[in-house]
């Protein structure tokens, strides 16, 4: 690839400024191999509970403790999570994949035959789910096509195995990875 | 762990507001298992290159074609990327473990006895990567004790094997982990 960002304009009417700019699918092709956990954020603004899976929550802070997670505005949670006040952000392991394929799938009700709740601050929970986090957004960023979310993690809640145990999903390429002891790099 | 978020609360000066905090230590341990993809960012604005290992790159949208990442108060690359107006993000593959570890490493020159170059726009850039990204910082928002970069990709450069044929580094749970076709999950 030329190294010279110029190097793709071709439209004689490109200024100097949008010369610069790099393509989307050269952009998507770089990020396409770049893994990352998976979560399920789920909300209810009044309107009924949406649920989105999401490559995107990172830890950003401990004092206070901040998440940062960012939503497309082609998703159709996004409205109702522009609302929201609070959400609950899923952290999945493998096992938990079928949630993340449900909360992925465009045209279902992704809340049909599957336990959920509302906890009593009003946001819904996935109940099976293994650990999740009630975060109450504190900023919201518009950046491109998307929407970039700053929350505060107020509660944790923590099921099943030991935190050790858990074997994390991973998405990267188009394929659902798991984490344990054989993907590990030996040191 | 109780669902109340005001059960941790012990000390009689807490308000109502100080009461539904969450223990830095709750949120790490949550987030501890959360796996991420792993960077090094560059930059220089013009005291000297600095260079940072972090878990916190992720792709926010395509159109412009936008990043977001953190940085903690506490790594010593922190000042320079905040006075910086573009930064070099570079993709980790498995085999580029040592540079992850020695961009995250204190006390020593992170640019010593390893090939590196500037580019023609002033960023440092580790010459043997294999996948980088030069940024343009578009926004900077504080967060508790980090700082929350939005910036836009200008230029990408890959090099090495095909895309389909990396194979990514994650770190999850103070663990190193590689992806390949052994970790997929097989549906």
């Amino acid at each position: 690839m030329p190294e010279s960002p110029r190097a793709g304009a071709t439209a004689p009417e490109a200024a100097a400024e949008d010369a610069t700019k790099l393509s989307p699918e050269a952009f998507r092709m770089a990020f396409r191999n770049h893994p990352a956990g998976v979560a399920v954020i789920t909300s209810d603004d009044g309107t009924g509970p949406v649920a989105m899976t999401a490559t995107s929550v990172i830890s950003v802070s401990a004092t206070p403790p901040l998440i940062v997670f960012s939503a497309s505005a082609m998703s159709s949670s996004t409205p109702t999570l522009r609302r929201s006040s609070s959400v609950v952000v899923h952290l999945l392991t493998a096992d938990e994949l079928p949630l993340a394929q449900r909360a992925a799938t465009s045209g279902i009700d992704r809340f049909a035959g599957i336990a959920w709740h509302q906890l009593s601050t009003g946001e819904p929970v996935f109940t099976e789910a293994s650990m999740w986090l009630r975060c109450r957004i504190v900023d919201r960023i518009d950046a491109g096509m998307a929407t970039v979310f700053v929350a505060e993690a107020l509660q944790v809640h923590s099921a099943g195995e030991e935190a050790a145990d858990r074997q994390p999903l991973v998405y990267q390429n188009r394929t659902w990875h798991r984490l344990n002891a054989a993907s590990a790099v030996l040191l």
